[in-house]
């Protein structure tokens, strides 16, 4: 059988570290550096001949930068003959440019894919897709996981009372209806309404919230105003406490200043993209995802279904 | 016939406003900016629907950037149903990286190539590719224009009375020597030369220098390494006073004190790439592009052939 081998980039080396633990492989022996004018150069030190390879990068910020050196990896490994070229997002950067909004919009979404394509990759794994549609954008096989069972696990043994889990708007209710389930807890919606044009929004929650804990799932956190806001309106309505939860910690701008001081008790990620020193909040209790991907990627390179890893 | 539209994205908005006053176009309305997250946001607020457009973009610092811009570009101006998408790219960011030197480096050059077919470019123009193979790269139409007659032109102004046209490399004679037939001038080579492992490189000038005023000219100067030791060189062995000349100036790191620490009189540059603040110098003069590319843009939109330009 072909030999695996892991390789990490710059945007996440702990997470790839972690992962290639688990596997019990070393890292692959590789720099990304850059030339002075800021071009990207690869070197990739162990030969890769016939090797299925791992690369492991999340195009998160500098998400330009990312995937560019993902890209140009990926060019290098299949010039060094790799057998497969197996790409590990974890966090897939432009998700949320997946389709034409308004007129003459790009979908970014789609582009990455096509590049990720072109310069050769066999096959994607990523989890918590902003949007499932995206997978169809790939002629490729891809593995998409999903860190609800991670997020819910975490929740479970606290051993909560009165649980509710709240979905921050109506995208992302299949998301709580999967933790609700887990957790056998009902689910609440925020129900974002603006009654007249002009006039602020109003926080409507469709569900019974009173009293009980409250739990805040989405797949992103970006600046972080949708979820504090609605951590708060869920405070004024009655909730006793609000916990809120997400795979993916973009936390751009305000978000750290807005968690800081917004009614969320803990917010609780995962490792897919790295908090970093400038988002670190005494709030925010980090999991990871290193067992679960690593899990996937054992599991594919010995041809087994990864649908068990849903359950 | 179809309507020329010109748009500039970020990284030479001065070098597109020209293009466009030449052609006698309004720059074409568009905001490239970024998210809170650093993702690139495009916004085209005119119509382009059935346009021959043009999008000016060097991808020079922040290269990586610059060429996500350009990608993304592309994709809104396909999906906004341009009728051709015609890509100037004054300067080629990676083309240094344009074969494998070493085992397992990627071929960057020719990625970029493909990374622009699958966006969807029609047709890409440029200058002084510093290797004219990147050329076949492309499956698309591609226009090379060449910058020695704008540098030549500004020389044969001064009207130098024994001049010498100096190669720094083996890789520029070519480029030498179309110097020096408009300038009816000889042409000399450095010969750089280790003349033993673990010895310093001697600087071997071939050809007759002493006494003369000697023009350096290269495609690109980067660190600016070579091309200020070269004139140091030629000081040294009888030159009377050193010019040099390229079309792109990458100058990173560096360049700026070397060039200004050594013996070039002065230094005649393009603005494929612009020089900005930190690349200042009273050494530097700045020539402009936009009249050839203008041109070349206006004989293409107009079917004409633009072998005149080389003349
Ligand atoms: N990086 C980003 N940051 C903020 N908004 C974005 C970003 N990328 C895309 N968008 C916008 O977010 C919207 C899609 O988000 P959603 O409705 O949650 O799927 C679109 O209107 C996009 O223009
Ligand atoms: N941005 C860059 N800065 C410095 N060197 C580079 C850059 N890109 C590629 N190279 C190296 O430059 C060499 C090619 O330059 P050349 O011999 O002038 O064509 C190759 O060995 C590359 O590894």
């Amino acid at each position: 059988d072909s030999k695996l081998k892991v390789f990490s980039l710059n945007s996440n080396p702990g997470l790839a570290e972690e992962i290639a633990d688990n596997i019990g492989v070393e890292l692959g022996k590789c720099t990304v550096t850059s030339f002075s004018d800021g071009e990207i150069q690869i070197n990739i030190e162990e030969s890769i001949r016939g090797c299925d390879v791992y690369v492991v990068q999340s195009t998160c910020e500098p998400v330009n930068q990312h995937i560019m050196e993902l890209l140009i990896m990926i060019d290098a490994l299949k010039r060094a003959s790799a057998r497969t070229i197996n790409i590990v997002m974890p966090y897939y950067g432009y998700a949320r440019q997946d389709r034409k909004a308004r007129a003459r919009e790009p979908i970014t979404a789609k582009l990455i894919a096509d590049l990720l394509e072109t310069a050769g990759a066999s096959r994607v794994l990523m989890l918590d897709l902003h949007a499932p549609q995206i997978q169809g954008f790939f002629n490729l096989p891809i593995d998409h996981l999903v860190g609800v069972p991670i997020l819910s696990d975490y929740f479970e043994e606290k051993n909560f009372d009165d649980l509710v889990i709240v979905s921050p708007d109506h995208g992302g209710v299949t998301r709580a209806r999967k933790m609700a389930d887990r957790l056998k807890a009902p689910i609440a919606i925020i129900d974002k309404r603006r009654p007249r044009p002009n006039v602020s929004e109003v926080m409507n929650i469709v569900g019974n919230i009173e009293g009980k804990t409250a739990i805040l799932i989405d797949d992103i956190i970006d600046t972080a105003g949708t979820i504090t806001l609605a951590a708060n309106a869920l405070v004024e309505n009655g909730a006793t406490e609000v916990y809120a939860c997400c795979t993916h910690p973009v936390l751009s701008g305000p978000a750290i200043d807005r968690i800081d001081n917004s009614k969320i008790k803990e917010l609780v990620v995962t490792n897919t993209i790295p908090l970093g020193e400038e988002k670190a909040s005494d709030k925010i209790t980090e999991l990871s995802v290193a067992g679960l991907i690593s899990e996937a990627i054992i599991r594919v390179h010995e041809r087994q279904s990864i649908s068990i890893l849903f359950d």
